[in-house]
């Protein structure tokens, strides 16, 4: 008998996050899942690793189906220690999020979701990291959960690009309004970052990240287009960051 | 008079690093400096931005000739508050480091000290991380300061291309020995990664991240070569992580 597929799912809002859960339910169909998962809301950890720092692993009663284990560090910590501290075979496809809220565009570097997919990327095991464009703890991911079937299910049977794995955005709408599937490019939008002042009852000020992200990219094969138009955005992701294009500009220097 | 330009100076080992001092000594010849650099280490922190709880800001008697202040947060966060609570004109160039380590290849995407540099590209600011391939805390610095002023110089001189920040690193040689300069890629290389387990006193598993980096990238363009044949490697580095080569072919898929 052919052995079922291993499936590693992570995700950066921890393991008691929704979303995770919507994703266990949406891929276990596809194989034998381990889950390793934050034991905390790890929003916006980016690439981080913990170095200064030791590392707890522990088994898990969340998820009581499946192999569950939670770590005291970041999702791309999660990663490593599910790969190099437990057990067992290689897993065939590492499953991210689903993030409560939008991972498209620049926010790809901020994202702990898609690190750990990157991660599972340095290790040339297919990854692919899911969000919806809804911050709620209560969101409603039916859609998102369609949508990671559907593109689970065809990551399995096609190969994944060496050195490339997957940004999955999926839009805040009703899973019957749908439009479909586009792969795209990461659009050209930034965040016009604030932050707010306050006052703590000692008299120091402290401050709290806001903003709004702003879409300076007009082009129609964006992922933000994608995403406003009614369609799930799908971005082939790498983690060669080289400007290759630049680098005769950059010859052209006196140095 | 001309204004001299603005350099905002951060790094990720922390404002009493030996390597933040060294940068400020060699890139004060060339502007106005404002440093803004986290109150503690924070190596590994990728493109982690502090979401879940407030920012400190607090002036610092570091570097006592120069304006500077500690942060509660990570390398990227330093860069947000510096450009948006601390009053004044955008800063004309963003420098970042001396790191103590390698940031060549793909440690690009764990670095807190290349993080900060294309955090100040996604606003539109040059900027630039340097890194000695030393991780002591007395390593030598006398030829990173010879790169950095080197680098920093033909950077004011030039205009950065657009969307394009620097990624320098610099060999542990002697500065005598440094044969020159190249313009190069990001070499395909990873951290084969082990944990060290650990057992607390009260009888608890524990893990320290461990790992050899290993180079699968025979090419003599990329960093890593130039690094191991005594010159300086500069990766002109970019934030769009799409793999634009890739989108066809996720397109033959059936979705």
């Amino acid at each position: 008998m052919e052995e079922k597929p291993l499936i590693l799912v992570t995700n950066d809002d921890g393991i008691t996050a929704p979303g995770i859960k919507s994703l266990i339910d949406a891929v276990q169909e596809f194989g034998e899942l381990m889950i390793v998962a934050p034991d905390k809301p790890q929003s916006g950890m980016g690439h981080a690793i913990t170095v200064n720092e030791p590392l707890f692993l522990t088994e898990s009663a969340y998820h009581s189906n499946h192999k569950a284990y939670t770590t005291t560090g970041t999702p791309v910590d999660c990663v490593k220690l599910a790969l190099h501290v437990l057990q067992g075979r290689k897993p065939d496809l590492i499953v991210s999020g689903i993030n409560h809220g939008s991972n498209a565009s620049t926010n790809v570097l901020y994202s702990g979701t898609m690190s750990a997919a990157i991660e599972g990327c340095l290790d040339e095991i297919p990854a692919i990291g899911f969000s919806l464009m809804d911050f709620a703890h209560d969101a409603d991911f039916s859609g998102a959960e369609v949508a990671v079937r559907k593109i689970v299910g065809e990551a399995l049977k096609n190969n994944l690009p060496k050195d490339v794995c997957l940004n999955v955005n999926v839009p805040k709408i009703d899973a019957a309004e749908i439009k479909g599937y586009r792969i795209c490019r990461q659009a050209r939008a930034f965040w016009a970052d604030g932050f707010e002042e306050r006052i703590t009852p000692l008299g120091k000020k402290y401050y709290w990240l806001t903003g709004e992200f702003e879409n300076y990219d007009k082009g129609e094969d964006t992922d933000l287009w994608a995403l406003q138009n009614g369609y799930v955005s799908i971005v082939p992701t790498q983690f060669d960051m080289t400007a290759h294009q630049s680098i005769a500009e950059i010859n052209s220097w006196n140095i």
